[in-house]
């Protein structure tokens, strides 16, 4: 598809510089003099910063500890696939007919790795400020309530979608056992991929020690 | 000391807001309902996407591979402790005595760390260009050959300034052996300290081997 009129309409930017954006589309897959992974390397550093100063002045009350741990729920490949699938990213990019047969199109990896590289792109060529309001106009739609507590409910939504699409399967989670006197109970539950405990953790609910187990779990998948 | 002039001219700007520049001065030992962890965490984007930027530009041809090793040899502690050096950032700074006795005015971290929060400031109080000017002067001041050949060369002088901070000794390099025919030759060096052996690496030449393994004793210290 080379008419970026709908996809300039949703990120609400007309681009100057059309082989700005095409660049930004364009996978290494496709065998261009070009790709977007330089863009792509800006990009992150953009978001980060974009990002970073949302929370520092929503937040201004919490540490950098805090901050640090809200950014990295929402500086993620599969939240910036969420904001890809939002301006339906996917179809745009151009990719190699072995990466597109792939599903590459679908891939999280690679519309995340585009979501940089526009963003890097609207950064170039029209600056921080233009970055930032398509950013953050796009991060508040996919995130209607951005808060500590919510972010963190999203570590069992996001292994769930990561499992998903990597194994096709959905991650149950077991009590192993719990310990300690009634007041100060601890709770044990591991998370199984095919009935293999992939992460464990221990919390002080049922509830916390399946977030911990999630995010550990993530964690452990992704590297 | 609160008289800021020469800080101010040394970074070339005058902070309006005194208040700013005071918290990102004020290291959490001073005890304050203030310190500069908020304005780090700031910083430390800003400087990120800065020297991205600056060496996107650099080297329109290298990949972003290149450019992201390129970035984390002068994005680092190290790195940011020299540019807090030459505007004699120490002196300025806020601590506890504890920290005062500690040597603190002269740790990297809390220099490294400072120099964020700095930068963090210039960034909210003027604006990013301002604080990419900043940032840029000083870096090449401190760098007058940024490059990918001169900056892998730092990672054996950054190696001894660590282990000369951190242990008061300077690290040794132990050729291992040697393997392969003459025309492919391959040479294992270790790192010791204190006759400890702290890393080892391959490379085709004794020199590419000490840099890689100072480069591999570098991550593991600081992890």
């Amino acid at each position: 598809m080379t008419d970026y009129s709908q996809l300039e309409k949703r990120l609400n930017y007309t681009f100057k510089d059309k082989q700005l954006i095409i660049e930004a589309l364009t996978h290494k897959s496709y065998k261009k003099p070009y790709n977007n992974e330089r863009l792509e390397f800006l990009g992150d550093a953009v978001l980060d910063l974009i990002v970073g100063e949302y929370l520092f002045n929503k937040f201004p009350n919490s540490n950098e500890g805090v901050l640090s741990k809200i950014r990295a729920s929402l500086v993620n490949e599969s939240g910036f696939t969420l904001l890809a699938k939002t301006i339906d990213l996917g179809e745009y990019i151009f990719l190699s007919s072995a990466e597109e047969n792939n599903n590459g199109r679908h891939k999280p990896s690679l519309l995340s790795n585009a979501f940089e590289a526009v963003i890097g792109a609207v950064y170039l060529e029209a600056g921080l400020e233009k970055a930032k309001e398509i950013s953050i106009s796009l991060l508040e739609a996919s995130h209607p309530k951005i808060d500590l507590d919510s972010l963190s409910k999203d570590y069992k939504t996001a292994l769930q979608e990561l499992t998903q699409a990597s194994h096709g399967v959905t991650p149950q989670y077991e009590l192993l056992g719990s310990s300690g006197p009634d007041h100060k109970k601890e709770f044990e539950i591991a998370v199984t991929l095919n009935n293999e405990i992939i992460a464990k953790a221990k919390g002080k609910s049922k509830k916390e020690a399946q977030q911990k187990a999630a995010q550990i779990a993530l964690e452990a998948l992704k590297a």
